[in-house]
């Protein structure tokens, strides 16, 4: 094993990704805006904080918009169950059949289950994972996510597409800063430079600090949306 | 929006995998067998700590075992740089070109990047993921995974498929244990249930504690492997 050359080598390993998806999003966003429903999509890696930061939010957006959920999940259906039994909210489970991600058709046949003329907003809970549901646009209005302290704050540089198609960051489980080696300023820095736009919101889902913020973009932009 | 009923909906949404992969594992492993070098693929979600977990195993390995390291990320290469300069071990980057796992075509592409006469064990640290690495067998010889303890001590319910195939689950980050709701029994006999002959190994790798016990089963497997 030639261990002299310092040069680390990169081999570019590559196959090809099918998405004639984009088109099927762009039609179903046109839907949803003729409906007046808008779409968000919430991604994160698996257990950054997802269900618990989306129950403290639909907590939050009670008598202020009419939401239902839709929780992709490879197979199980806990995560359904919890939102309806904490909020009333309705939910309906998809199971991806294994599947990492959702498209823009698998979004249409959750849709379909719903009664899109009874909600302003539905929020689609995608599978926990950093890569792939960053590849496939499922017609969302804004798309979402959840990066938690414990994960690191390095994690933008290495899921570079997932915090370059989010609307929004939140930065989850800040209560537990002190114990790991995460700097906020350094972890927006990050975000910042794969996303200039990107709105980067501190929260706390176990307790509920900083939801607010995020709930109150929610609102604010479903009304933009619907007008 | 119907919100009498208590059972929560569920939709099978389904897409086909193509899968044609296992012939080409099976292949390679045999490969492996002859030339006597052992692959092990490390699998986790983001942010659980595998770069980290890698340099103190290195470390536990060397002058024991001939060990060079694949380094899959989607685009960057700094675990690559990470290890070699923490370890010395010769490490090579694979750039999945935004491909969210591995198969054993890709993981040949790797090894033929290496000079394998000069190694015992190769060890793979695939992409950050939970799902689609669990469903493609990249001609290891052995599995193994992360969980953190800030995942929460459910995700081997979330991820069957994923807990099903690893022969070793290292449990990781148990420093912080006092500020997350997780039950190391209650992780363990749900790794049990997905995985009755899964060998669970709590660590730190940060610290080191535990590792001994992961090095020393590596160097075993790789001992039974090459016999």
């Amino acid at each position: 094993m030639n261990n002299t050359d310092n040069l680390v080598k990169i081999i570019e390993i590559k196959k090809s990704v099918f998405a004639e998806n984009e088109k099927d999003a762009d039609g179903l966003r046109a839907e949803l805006k003729k409906k007046g429903v808008f779409l968000l999509n919430l991604m994160s890696a698996p257990g950054s904080g997802k269900t618990t930061t989306l129950i403290q939010t639909l907590r939050r957006l009670k008598g202020r918009l009419r939401v239902a959920v839709m929780e992709a999940d490879i197979d199980s259906d806990v995560d359904a169950v919890k939102i309806r039994e904490a909020t009333g909210v309705y939910s309906i489970q998809l199971h991806t059949g294994g599947m990492c991600h959702l498209d823009a058709e698998m979004t249409r046949q959750g849709l379909d289950n719903l009664d899109l003329s009874a909600v302003d907003l539905v929020i689609l809970e995608n599978v926990g994972n950093l890569v792939c549901p960053a590849e496939f646009d499922t017609g969302a209005v804004r798309n979402a996510m959840l990066l938690s302290v414990p994960e690191g704050d390095d994690k933008p540089l290495k899921y570079p597409l997932m915090f370059s198609v989010c609307d929004t960051v939140l930065i989850n489980k800040i209560d537990v800063m002190p114990y790991f080696d995460f700097d906020l300023d350094r972890c927006r820095e990050n975000i910042l430079r794969r996303n200039p736009k990107a709105r980067v919101i501190p929260i706390c889902a176990k307790t509920g600090e900083g939801v607010d913020a995020f709930a109150d973009w929610l609102v604010e932009e479903v009304e933009n949306w619907k007008r």
